[in-house]
Order: C-alpha cells, then sequence, then structure tokens
C-alpha cells in the first residue's frame, strides 16, 4: 500500500462546479484517493466507507458524471489519477473525494493524513478498537504500521510489540509507542508462536501492515482465544491465499480487513485533523523529508529505497 | 456438533458439596458440557466463555480438584462424560458446570438450552448480532442452525436464507423463521454467487452451522462488503483448512467463530431460559421426541437418520 500512495501535496479550493454547495473558492482541503457519496447504501451504512459510485479505481481516468478528463496538454487529453491527480499544481477533483478541514490546520503537515496515516491509524482506532491496557502487536513498520501503533499508543496499549524484517526499523518504532519487537529471522519457531510464548496466550489485537500473506496468518494466529481481534491492512498480491485452520475461529477469534482505516473521506477525515491539532495525535514525526516539485523523483527515491517514512512535495514557484 | 450431544436429562439439586455456597438442594439447574470457574481470564473477559479451569474437555473423565471419578460399579471407577455424565438419574457435577434457573421453567422442556439450541441462537444473538430488517444466512438446517435462524427470527431478521443439501429440511425451516432455501445442489455456480446474486450484493450476517469447511468459506464469502459479518459454528475436522482470498476481508469483512453461542454457562444460561418464559424464544418446536431413559436408543437412532431435532429422555422409574 504504501509503494504508490507515500507523495501527497495539499490544497485550497480555487473554485467549484455547478450544485457543489459544500464547498467554496478558499476552503482548506484534503483529496482523499477513496470518495464519499453520501447516498449509496455504504455512505448510508455506519460501518463501510467502501463508497459505491467513488470507491478506489485506479483505471478510471476520468470525472465520473460524464466520463470525460479534465485536463489537456496541446489539445490531448491527460488522464486523471485515483480521483485525486495530486501531482500538478491545479487540480480537478470529484466533490465526493475532498474533505474539508479546520483552515488553521497547516496543510503542509496534514497532508499526510490523505492516505497511509490514517490507513494504519483508523485500523487500530476504528477497526480493532483495543482497551486501555491492551497487547496489540503490528506486523510491518513501514508508515502504515507506525501509524498503527500510533493509534494503539493513543487508545493506551500497555504493550505494542513491533514485527518487522528489519531490526533497523525497531529503535524508530519506539517514538511510535513500540515497546517490543520480533524480528522472524531471529526465531525457529513462527512468529504467532513467539508472541503467543511473550504474552501468556496471544496479543489482544494484532494489525498486518505489510501485505504479505503469511504475515496476515501469523497477525491472526498471534491473537488469544476468546476475545482476540486481528485485522488486515495491507494490500495482498493476486493469487494469495489466507490459510488457516478453522478451530483457530471457533476459539472465538475475530478476523477483519479494512480499507483506509474503515474513515468515510468527507465525514470523519477533519475529525483526525482535529486530533492532531489537540496535540492526540503526532503527525510530524511520521515526516522525514520534504521536497520542492522540481525534486518529485528524489521522493520516490526515498520511498523505494526505504530511507523515509512520508515526503511532502512543496508546490513552489 | 450435533452428533455427540444431541440428548439432555433435566436436573434437580440433591446435594452439594463442601463450600459451594451458589446452590442448595432443591434448586433446578441445568448441566451444561463447558464450564464457568468465575475467576480466570476468559470468565473475567466479558468476551469470552472459554474458561481456563472448566473448557470443554472429552478427555478428563474426572472431577478436576482431585482428579477422581464420582461414580463406581462394582468397587470399579466410572469416568465421567463432558463434565455433567447426564445419562444417568443422578451424577456429580463441578459447581462451575451447572446453571441455576428459575424454578417455574418446565425441565422437559428448557433442558435443551443446555447445548445446541443455546449455540446457534447465541452465535445469532452474541456474534453475528444482525441488526432489525437484516438478511441473514444459515447454513446446515439441523438444530443448531435453525436455533441460528430462531435468533434472526428474534432479532427481527427481514430475510432468512437456509442453505442445506437435503431439501425436504425447508418446510420445517419455516417454522423457524426462514423465508428463503438454497440447495447448493440445484445451482451450477457456488451457493456464495448463488447468494450474492440473490441479495445485489451479499447478506448482512451469515452462520455455519453444518462444521464442512467448504460450507465454512461458502458462508464467508456470502456476506457483503463493507459490513458482512460471517460466524463459524460447526466443528470442523481434524485436517481441515480455511480459505479464502485476503481481498475478501480487505474489502470490510468480517469472520469470527464462536463456542457454546458465546454464552457464559452460570452467568448466562439463566436469561436464555427466561427468554423462553416470557415467550419470546420457543423452544417445543425443537424437541420431536421424547423417550423413557429405557429406550436411550432409540433416541440415538432418531439423530442418525436425521428424523428428528432433539430428543428428551425421561427417567421415569
Amino acid at each position: 500500500m504504501d509503494s504508490v500512495l507515500t507523495l501527497w501535496v495539499y490544497r485550497i479550493v480555487e473554485s467549484v462546479g455547478e450544485g457543489v454547495t459544500d464547498l467554496k473558492p478558499g476552503d482548506h482541503v484534503l483529496p482523499i484517493f477513496t470518495g464519499e457519496c453520501k447516498d449509496c447504501a455504504h455512505c448510508k451504512s455506519e460501518e463501510s466507507n467502501l463508497c459505491n459510485l467513488l470507491r478506489i479505481n485506479t483505471d478510471r481516468g476520468v470525472m465520473i458524471h460524464d466520463g470525460k478528463s479534465r485536463f489537456t496538454i496541446k489539445g490531448k487529453p491527460i488522464y486523471h489519477f485515483l480521483g485525486t491527480s495530486t501531482f500538478s499544481e491545479y487540480t480537478v477533483v470529484h466533490v465526493g473525494c475532498v474533505a474539508k478541514i479546520n483552515p488553521l490546520a497547516p496543510l503542509d503537515k496534514v497532508c499526510i493524513l490523505s492516505c497511509g496515516i490514517s490507513t494504519g491509524l483508523g485500523a487500530t482506532l476504528n477497526v480493532a478498537k483495543p482497551t486501555k491496557g491492551s497487547t496489540v502487536a503490528v506486523f510491518g513498520l513501514g508508515a502504515v504500521g507506525l501509524a498503527a501503533a500510533e493509534g494503539a499508543r493513543i487508545a493506551g496499549a500497555s504493550r505494542i510489540i513491533g514485527v518487522d524484517l528489519h531490526s533497523k526499523r525497531f529503535e524508530k518504532a519506539k517514538n511510535f509507542g513500540v515497546t517490543d519487537f520480533v524480528n522472524p529471522k531471529d526465531h525457529e519457531k513462527s512468529v504467532q508462536e513467539v508472541i503467543v510464548e511473550m504474552t501468556g496466550g496471544g496479543v489482544d489485537r494484532s494489525l498486518e501492515c505489510t501485505g504479505n500473506v503469511n504475515a496476515m496468518i501469523s497477525a491472526f494466529e498471534c491473537v488469544h482465544d476468546g476475545w482476540g481481534v486481528a485485522v488486515i491492512v495491507g494490500v495482498p498480491n493476486k493469487d494469495d491465499v489466507f490459510k488457516t485452520h478453522p478451530i483457530n475461529l471457533l476459539n472465538e477469534r475475530t478476523l477483519k480487513g479494512t480499507f483506509f482505516g474503515n474513515y468515510k473521506p468527507r465525514s470523519d477525515i477533519p475529525a483526525v485533523v482535529e486530533k492532531y491539532m489537540n496535540k492526540e495525535l503526532e503527525v510530524e514525526k511520521f515526516i522525514t523529508h520534504s521536497v520542492p516539485f522540481s525534486e518529485i523523483n528524489k521522493a520516490f527515491e526515498y520511498m523505494l529505497n526505504g530511507e523515509g517514512l512520508r515526503c511532502i512535495i512543496r508546490m513552489e514557484p
């Protein structure tokens, strides 16, 4: 999930189309890669954020109501990207893909709440829902996993076990509330066995933030029987198969998945920005780099070589 | 699950052991195959009923605190069965495996709440938790599945889809609130595809009450994305593997399992009896036969040939 959506730019409304009443020029907004029409069964459900109309679509490339692009270069169309097309100074976005936020929020910081950070945070706060004092395991300590850990820290977890194949990530993870570390390479036993032993029966909650199907299985099998909940966050490959013995379910474990942390973009993201404004959520620690648009390829390098968490692209003249 | 626990007898306390203060001679009780010590982490959890001390154990055969049996015949020990040993006129049971119930409740009816009926009912009411107007699929229309359907009826489901390989079960199932029927043998498509089409995207809740691992997979894959919850109730075989593509989870489906409907035997079963007393729950329709103890083998026949749902064993002199 990290791999395509690391880079974000921030936005102020320049003008609105016919019929748009929710927004006006000058509003501060976050464009979001998945939308909320507020009218379909999913938008009307309290539980789902998988809007029928504006759900993530990497292939569409056009505005949904007329099937046309709003960008051209020398008379030829340029297609939209992920409903937001944010690698540009100006963009055109469906009103359903825009969250209007507190104008006092610093856009060059809260812009990272448009994707992975909210994904990890919401996976914990909205889906796994650890209670105060819980034990939580987080698989994968990239930005999404660290945001999931940050959610566990905010929820008051007593112990947050970070799992990653790269031990160099462990030191940084402490800033996100991670208290214990497991590198599967250091153990002959499966990581689920290691965690079950460490915790006397399993963790209360686990979050899988790598997209690796074996990590998904481990994340499920390391939760405590009777009450454990595992939440799948990472995006799997097309041919992956999740496998487990059904008795692991019968013993009262729960397995769920989430998309964008179950946040409804327009309804919920403004409140996530407020969490930052009232200092409940620390956003700065996710931002490791900042580059002008002219150096956008550097941002991709930071992402690809795992040097950073989030890089801000500045639209400087 | 149906296969070992169909037959139940009812009980009145004759005497209590040292230190037992919760019960006194004359109390009406239901002996239950899994216990509640009220002291372990599971008993103290609001979610679990998998008591560490008295959790179901088919091999133990003795009283837990001294490792001895309380039954003998001609000086040789007879071992206890499933913590209850109810195929006898008198039995000795751990206080943690006994639910004290309303003395006005007819014991020859509410005795069936000691196992499968509460299992199915609780799977729906405590775990799947359909809201009023929901759609619910029930896989397997034996007594447990029909009890799950009864739970959905009580919860106000608008549509209850029964799935079974034996179409002759469909007529009877109507009495338990089942509105639609699917026999997988009648379709070339998978049963999950049939249900997704019937419901415009999937059911809100599903309950798997057969123990067949393919039915478990179908039960999971037939729930609606965004909010669907599948609950596994049936007991699988030792070598079964539950398989699904993880994207089915990512699309915000939930998969859970339950044991004894998540009811804590001592704390919760008395209230299930009250549901019957106040006519919310219909128990009589599950009781298709009644035999004296001398004809207990007939009861096994009814069970094995699928003729009945529940058979009461009467301890007549």
